[in-house]
């Protein structure tokens, strides 16, 4: 068993309301500082096997295929 | 500037579907073998300032009050 932790984030240059969203909610809490704020997404899986490199082959058509939109996101691997 | 990253994840026994729906796309795609999915949040804080210290107080507070729903989610903060 394997997991693995992959990390969907909007490309830059691309707009990010909900990120701007959290950015004014903090200010009106009261948190000044923060000079900018992008939400993105974790998606944790489980994987049965324990070939790294199989998996890790895997996770890219993964992402590719479904996790990220490639046009407008970016996604980085991780196995844990 | 201080960049800092923010995940945040449904505690253990929370119902995810979101993850469900992931895992059973990733299965009718064809991908055999993920046993479990779960989906989080990533946020990507830019923050001024150079005291990590207070930084890291600011951070936390600011997942208390708004970026999680401590009743079911955990969060985690790096400071990169």
């Amino acid at each position: 068993m394997m997991k693995a932790r992959v990390t969907v984030t909007l490309k830059n240059g691309v707009l990010d309301p909900q990120g701007k969203a959290i950015q004014h909610a903090l200010s009106s809490l009261g948190f000044s500082g923060v000079e900018d704020v992008r939400q993105g997404k974790l998606i944790e899986l489980e994987l049965s096997g324990s070939d790294r490199e199989k998996a890790r082959t895997e996770l890219e058509a993964m992402c590719e295929k479904l996790l990220a939109n490639t046009v407008i996101e970016n996604y980085s691997i991780e196995l844990v």
